[in-house]
């Protein structure tokens, strides 16, 4: 075969793993949102099948091979077809000491660790997933020392997996940095006098009105309902199952109508990113591309740059009003505004807020660094959140399922939560540069939202399947990653509410 | 291999393709749910390639010839295995001489015209579905010329294939009786002077109250949520997706309630009977042989003569007026019963009532014999439908979309139609026997609604895997099939409700 024979073959096997990674991507959307209780199982089983068949396909000795050889030349191939080869040289790299059997293993391991996580949270219980995290701790190792292009700390290989090039020298720096800016933010407020309303936020509101809403504010900020759906499941995420189709979910709670608010937002914010990536990222197979951290930025700018700004609660007040006004109608623009930016230290990440959410991030950080350096043992970690809990934030979770078992991510891996941190200083960055070049304010105000999507679409969205972070960020501001505007923006805002 | 191993063998690999069948199940499932709509063309290409996954390991040589060993040897075998093999021989017989590729094409070919029905349907204009359906009878033709096991007769293979053994012979008589029997009970409505009260029919009721309605009728009637979902879709349908996974889809209308309510008993009866057959039966991969007719017996069961009775309506009055005693609070219970069997020539099947229903399902019969005996050309089809329509109910379609296209059936062959009448007759037969052993008016008033599921457990769902419907129904009543009782039960039903 030549190379452009052995180009046509990888495409047409990864179009093939495509296929079944669609399907997967589906069931799974259905198992979070609909499957029923005593179907999940082998649901679960149907999931792993599949996932292993595309395995199989895209780490097969003749798929490894073409890769070796098209990496070998791609100096010779076309640009998108060479970023495409870079991607799967260095995936090849990392999964081809993995078999068929130990990858099944692996995803036996993880639906287990998933549901006992489950569990054990609705037990309120550390214990019931204490094993199944000590499993999951095992196979991160095991996985990394099979690596052939493992880096030598542990963590760092797994914060490369979810931001590439972005390391633990690089990270510890930038968290110092918006620690410091964080809690200096959080003295102000704390010193302030200024109150704020919030009796309203816990009055019922009927769920097919939240719906309503939810519905309403998708569409207003720009999210192609051809393209996507809106579900439920018990925690909001996005997935992008297709060209064609990025789905959300919320969770809707009738006694916090702000939760599904902002969840809708900020999932609805990774959808737009999805719904606009390049056709030709996704014919060439670098869809997946995107970092976590970037993607965040996204989602993270529409919760809360746009959905928490003054201009946003302008434009969506009549909507609120016309839906709400039987269990809200006695709530001013001014105090939906400044109730929906309290800051106050909380036990909840995904409630936090936004000066206090990166302190969530960190202690994360911190604790995934203990665990993955072996300075933590598995039975130490609820007692550690809590310390650091009450260090950073001053509180302490009452019990583990308002503590450490809070969030699913570590009954899969470690290395994601970073990236929300990351999230809001690089769109802090970005938008720095949005506000040079469109009417920012005047655009949310007058809900002319497309213009901002637009300026998304030429500046953030467009070659971020083809860029490392650091490249991305760079390209859009001149800069390297900094906490510095982030740190600025909460400053400049919270100063207003807060009167400092 | 001897004949245990060539078992173990064959399990193994229908245990592989029930994998995909049950990926395809879901795919198909959220496809006709919630899928958006420029996603829809790319997961229906994810499903042809699963099914044609599944095609493959199920007619290979290696398969095929385990088949044919067992089959040979099936006097060895324990019952449900000689069950098992019967049935798989039966199949391999049909389907041996169709290639994966040819199978492919089909399932291309069923997609493509399914699709354009759903246009054809929109435009109310049959030449956008013309070309498919002439499609459709050329590949029914051709794959029942490829059937080695082939009946002389084409239409009856198609009848054979959804209702084992029923004819043309038996049918042709069956809908003549009970053609006389209909028109006899419409001519005695159509003299009474007895008028209905029908006002309310139509006035608007809110989606969400509709669902809470939904739900409590399906829990009422005993169909379990632990083993199933309630979604919505175009066209109300089950899904027989896994052991523990039976799935309903209703339509809401808002101006339509009472749609909504029957379609949700209706499907929640497919879904009851699928929540109780025998673990054994799946074990043994028998569990999808109970035949279109006897699914029918049971959805319809619930739907009429539970649903549309008197002790019924009397049961879930009470839930009725609480939710929608705003919209309906006028409505008495004796109007509301009354109501809900109008009987009334109408266009529309699966909004008919019991009577008038078997008209409806007859044209169709009468229409499909005369397409597959090539009696009729396909542009002459539309014409042949209003003409039959105005012969059998006086009343003829003013377009398409109120006449030949209702129906999503024909854009995926023939022969399903009849099988709705029989399980209307079905159920009648068995109902006299089960008013014998237990008391079913009180059961219902009182709303023991688990007394009747266990008697249908005993009685109509067990062995229904195993039995042909002839045996079926003469194990369960000591009859062959008869109309003859669902016309006494339409006749003393009606006979009180318009006093003749």
């Amino acid at each position: 075969m030549n190379t452009k024979e052995k180009l046509k073959k990888l495409y047409e096997t990864m179009d093939l793993a495509e296929k079944y990674y669609h399907a997967v991507g589906l069931i799974n959307f259905d198992l979070e949102t609909i499957s029923p209780e005593n179907a999940k199982e082998e649901q679960g089983e149907v999931i792993n099948f599949l996932s292993n068949e595309a395995f199989k396909l895209t780490n097969s000795e003749e798929y490894n091979s073409l890769i070796v050889d098209l990496y070998n030349s791609r100096e010779d191939l076309d640009p998108l077809d060479k970023v495409m080869i870079e991607k799967k040289y260095d995936n090849y790299l990392k999964i081809k000491n993995i078999t068929p059997e130990f990858a099944l293993y692996m995803d036996r391991v993880y639906t287990k660790s998933f549901l006992n996580w489950l569990k054990a949270k609705e037990a309120a219980d550390f214990s019931v997933f204490r094993d199944s995290l000590a499993e999951v701790i095992e196979l991160e190792k095991k996985t990394i020392s099979l690596r052939e292009n493992k880096l030598p700390d542990a963590y760092d290989n797994l914060l490369n997996d979810c931001e590439k090039g972005m390391l633990t020298e690089q990270l510890d720096s930038f968290f110092g940095e918006l620690k410091a800016g964080l809690l200096e933010i959080m003295n102000k407020i704390n010193k302030s006098k200024h109150v704020i309303r919030d009796d309203f936020l816990t009055r019922k509101v009927p769920l097919h009105k939240q719906e309503i809403m939810s519905k309403y504010l998708l569409e207003l900020n720009g999210y192609d309902f051809k393209k996507g759906v809106l579900a439920e499941s018990e925690h909001p995420f996005t997935s992008d199952i297709a060209k064609n189709d990025a789905r959300l979910t919320t969770h809707y709670h009738e006694d916090m109508v702000l939760s599904n608010i902002f969840s809708v937002i900020h999932e609805g914010g990774h959808g737009i990113f999805m719904q606009n990536e390049r056709e030709e990222d996704y014919e060439h197979h670098i869809n997946d591309s995107i970092t976590n951290g970037m993607h965040e930025s996204v989602s993270r700018f529409y919760e809360n740059v746009i959905g928490r700004s003054k201009e946003y609660v302008h434009l969506i007040y009549p909507k609120f009003m016309e839906l709400f006004s039987e269990e809200l109608g006695d709530v001013s623009e001014r105090e939906l505004y400044e109730a929906l930016n309290i800051v106050k230290p909380s036990l909840i990440r995904t409630e936090a807020d936004e000066v206090t959410y990166g302190l969530h991030v960190i202690i994360r950080y911190e604790m995934e660094k203990m665990i993955m350096h072996d300075e933590i043992k598995v039975d130490d970690i609820p007692k550690m959140w809590n310390r650091l809990y009450k260090e950073y934030l001053g509180i302490e979770p009452s019990n583990d399922r308002e503590g450490v078992l809070q969030d699913m991510h570590w009954s899969s891996g470690f290395g994601y939560f970073p990236s929300y941190a990351m999230g809001n200083s690089y769109n802090a960055m970005y938008v720095r540069k949005m506000k040079e070049e469109i009417d920012f304010e005047g655009a949310v105000s007058r809900g002319e939202m497309n213009i901002i999507k637009e300026w998304l679409k030429d500046n953030v969205f467009s070659h971020a399947n083809v860029f490392t972070p650091d490249e991305w960020i760079r390209e859009i501001t001149g800069e390297s990653l900094t906490p510095k505007y982030f740190l600025e923006y909460l400053n400049k805002k919270y100063s207003e509410i807060y009167e400092f």
